[in-house]
């Protein structure tokens, strides 16, 4: 399924013509990881996206109760518009389903935080080379010793995902996602996986190991698989996300997410 | 000596008071480093700086005989207004004088490049540590196994200063000397020194050892002494430098070398 542009990939979706991972999908759009909430957990939520950005970078957040997202797209439904959503109810996973029509409520609030892929692309682009699309896996991504700053029932330490590079290629990736604040911006860590609570870097807690290679050095930034653990870790009766890897394409330009 | 502009600075260092360490004098304003060459050598050498800019970032290029630097600030008289002067003849150190008036020719074209202490004020100022000030000393710096791009007669190693840094002030460090590419700019590597050339961390090639605390990573940006080693390999019949620490002063401010 290639598509030049969001809207026709994002129609196949809807159409439930693809239920898998969408990267690779509309090159050069934004894509976003999935935050549903009800509105009594919403707040809080939105308080620690603001608390810890760096994990929690916010694209959008709905108005209570409309499924539309009109600041990242025309016609985004996020009720059909993911390929696959993980439903929590207390915390833990209770279905992934490939829509959620039924289960919309009036009170929900949709939020959509942004992703890797997008400094991923700008990586590529300049010529640093992404270990895990290299090896066609999913990146690897760790829960660390890091704690996220506390908001309401919201809590728990930061997930990271790691991309092993060369010295030269990890300054010049520093220089290149600090451009990105909306999608993770700079690395928050590299060198010593034990500095940050990391055990066995061949072990990651979600995602793919990947080699390292000779005179590599693993770099680590925050992750937007975080807010799923501090979702967990509060227990709101329902909670609605994308699937790991298949997330929400939106119209935006990766290039117009660039602050310098 | 401490004199809240740097003309104050300056006109004490021609008077012969200050023949020492330029490290805190004029706070905020940039620091150069200083190469002269016989015209014949200097197209060569003007070239191998545009080819290495990192270690060779060029503030200004003079007249040729013309010891005067307007564009640097008011009144520098290249002759007088440096602590104290390293004479190279064929290659090889023959005197450190407080002056060079009687040695000063009609051919001569003088070179000032960027130095790290306007990127470490920067450091500083962001509250990252800079290990070498703490316990101070002169920068540890070492001779590479990194060729610069030869030009004429001109080649030779990268030489690299180090200083040990966080993993998180490390990153920091990226962003802020990124901004700065006329004093260096970002740094050429991180972690292991073996890659690079340097065989022993606790022995540099010039300046002095700082500790590296657990945890912390070495991070190496391109040297300024790097024209040196080059001018060494040369061996034009006369160069003139500062001598290592005692920079020329100059009225600009380092706040006005961020690119962004």
């Amino acid at each position: 399924m290639i598509h030049a542009n969001a809207a026709a990939d994002r129609a196949a979706i809807r159409a439930g013509l693809h239920a898998g991972p969408t990267a690779g999908l509309a090159p050069g759009h934004v894509q976003g990881n999935l935050v549903i909430l009800p509105q009594d957990w919403a707040n809080e939520f939105l308080r620690f996206c603001q608390a810890n950005p760096k994990p929690c970078p916010l694209l959008a957040v709905s108005e209570v109760g409309d499924p539309m997202l009109p600041t990242l797209g025309a016609d985004i439904d996020i009720r059909t518009d993911v390929p696959r959503y993980r439903v929590y109810r207390d915390g833990e996973l209770a279905a992934e389903p490939t829509e959620i029509a039924a289960l919309w409520r009036d009170d929900f609030v949709t939020f959509v935080i942004g992703c890797s892929f997008s400094f991923e692309e700008a990586l590529l682009a300049a010529g640093v080379p992404v270990r895990h699309i290299q090896m066609h896996r999913n990146v690897p991504m760790y829960r660390t010793s890091l704690p996220c700053v506390p908001a309401g029932r919201f809590r728990g330490d930061l997930v990271v995902s790691m991309r092993p590079l060369a010295p030269a290629d990890a300054i010049r990736a520093v220089q290149i996602t600090s451009r990105f604040p909306s999608v993770h911006g700079a690395p928050v860590h590299l060198g010593a996986p034990e500095r940050i609570g990391i055990a066995d870097i061949d072990r990651p807690d979600y995602g793919d190991a990947v080699e390292i290679g000779d005179g590599e050095l693993p770099v680590f930034w925050a992750c937007g698989v975080t807010p799923q653990v501090a979702i967990r870790n509060a227990r709101p009766p329902i909670a609605i996300t994308h699937s790991p890897g298949t997330m929400l394409i939106t119209d935006l330009l990766n290039t117009r997410l660039a602050a310098l």
